[in-house]
């Protein structure tokens, strides 16, 4: 599924994010380093017309306000009628009942072809009840080698339910549609020390999805696999330098922007477990 | 003209961007490596009280909304009032029509001294027919050899029509008003891998035109030459350390907070042709 | 004091903060790098939820909108009531009516732990008249060895009349209550050629507090000294790779990430004085 890089650098795919003020310019430069255009564009005067030149709409429910809320669905609905895949990151959504009115809201209007976010966020969207405190995952709700059964069991009940793919983002992540799931071993914690990595990953999966919108399963491992790649690489160059955060933050994008078929199937590791 | 760079650094023109969210940080960030001083207030109650100590007002239409607009109305003929020279920067103002009424209305009320932009962009603001998608210019409306005599007499009378200097970014960058353009030749290809290399020039120009209000075509022409020749040297800097587009924006900020007159001059490529 | 960054890294404080677009990128990497968590909602319709389960609270007054005021208010009384410590940022309130006058109902409705600012910022807050131009600190507003004494005598004072430690930048940094203050030393002009320093410091001050809430002047006087010991080590770095503000950004942040108490022991440079 490597190949699906290059047809993000091939096709470029327009990206249109509706998202968060506080990772917007990182999901606008991630989707430049990967091989895509962006358009952030986000007053509901005008989400229609701009989503409908898209190849890829992405809804990011970080640092949520009403004025977004209506861009999403009217976006969101369009970009259903021209058949231009939709992805959700419901950024937070058990840390209020605003955040999860909304994603339940959208989850019943919109039809999305991958909902991604990590383990907490996906059990409050999947209807489970999850343990985040803030934006963060919640340790008890990380994917464990106990929990894996049932949790591959619970993504395939909500993708089979939804339509959509699940991505989990964790020490493992999983992808995962109604019979099939990815499991994708790599990344590194520093990930998590940066802020936007996910919403990063989620405008990624909205390149890979427009690259590659008939076959949506691989394109969200495929966006998963190239953060994990980059997110290892880029903690090996940060180590080199004895950098911190900042350090690594900066080599993510240098690693995106770098890679190619060849990097990201060195140094992928998926497997697919089928029902 | 590379004069009018210490000039910025020894004036410190405040310069007052009303801009998105997108790129927000970079343009203050290149304000002050370049030697001015920023202010970014958006709220419509306090544009004016604001705008009437800068020295330079840049609006910038990317990731529109509503509120901006009334600011920018009330900033703009504010600054008009007060003699402070206004740029334009129509960000995406082919993506939508709600962008292209906004970018008519303000042309319509404020007296812009600079309208900068993509190819696409300026033809758009300049009411010829772009053909933009997103916020990049389309490769049709780039300027090249066979367009530049058509491209140059567009903006001369676009120029002429709008009472202001007109500036196209480009491989070939172009500043014009009604009867002399600069080509500014230079630059590199990565500085459109970067989101907002665009906005940051344009909040450059207002720095170098608060700094140089009588001389408003040679302040355009400066700010671009610097973004040029910052964006060369960072090139190599990038090249040198085999670095994607993370270490090249750093050093595109690297590069103009250590740029002085020397340096401007000994990089920068201008040719200047009169009417 | 500088114990309290290990009780940062120990007890990862929520650090919720409604603060301006210009910086909210740079404060979330911050408290991620310092050894918090951060949460930046800002919708007045969830901010007394998320509030609730955080350790501290952040206001930052920068590119103030009406939104902002009212989740502001919200969150603030919330977190009054359950005995969360707030900080106050009054970014550039002496700029205009419409922030001294947010600035002034926030301090009357809530009950602030710290209010940190610079020198103009901290006069106009306290109800002195500053001399700012846009959201710097005026150079007849800084703190000097002559005004010292009525400087400290000012922040007592208002330290006394408002119940919170008044911290401000500078040269010589002052924390303050109403009988004790601390003067550090050290830190680097370059912090102020990078937009969002002192927002960074303002949002640790939050996260300090947090983690010790029993001790808000040593917490405040702790990030203060951090932030001043980094910016002296990213300085040291910046000039090892001849480097301009881009560079200094990211070893900010690298140093931020990287410190620990023996470092920020060995590098501050504390002097305490008592009424």
């Amino acid at each position: 599924m490597q190949e699906i890089l290059t047809q993000v650098r091939e096709r470029v795919p327009l990206t249109h994010c509706i998202t968060n003020r506080v990772t917007i310019n990182d999901c606008a430069n991630v989707l430049l380093a990967c091989g895509a255009t962006p358009t952030m564009a986000g007053a509901e005067q005008e989400v229609e017309e701009i989503v409908s030149i898209a190849d890829a709409l992405v809804l990011n429910l970080g640092n949520l306000h009403d004025s977004a809320i209506r861009a999403m669905r009217r976006a969101g609905r369009r970009a259903n009628e021209l058949g231009i895949p939709v992805v959700l990151d419901p950024v937070g959504v058990g840390a209020s009942h605003y955040r999860a009115q909304a994603a339940h809201q959208l989850m019943e209007e919109i039809h999305f072809a991958v909902i991604r976010g990590n383990a907490s966020e996906i059990r409050v969207a999947g209807g489970g009840i999850g343990a985040a405190r803030g934006v963060d995952a919640s340790a008890q709700d990380a994917v464990t080698a106990d929990s894996l059964e049932r949790d591959i069991a619970f993504m395939r009940a909500f993708s089979a339910r939804s339509g959509a793919v699940i991505a989990v983002s964790g020490v493992t992540d999983l992808v995962s549609d109604d019979r099939r799931t990815a499991l994708i071993r790599g990344g590194h914690p520093m990930l998590s020390r940066v802020t936007g990595t996910g919403c990063m990953l989620s405008a990624m999966t909205g390149a890979f999805c427009g690259a590659a919108p008939d076959r949506i399963f691989e394109a969200a491992a495929a966006a998963c696999a190239a953060m994990d790649v980059a997110g290892e690489r880029a903690f090996a160059k940060t180590q080199a330098v004895q950098g911190g955060t900042g350090s690594f933050r900066m080599y993510l994008m240098d690693e995106i922007s770098l890679m190619n078929e060849t990097i990201l199937a060195g140094g992928m590791n998926i497997e697919i477990r089928y029902a």
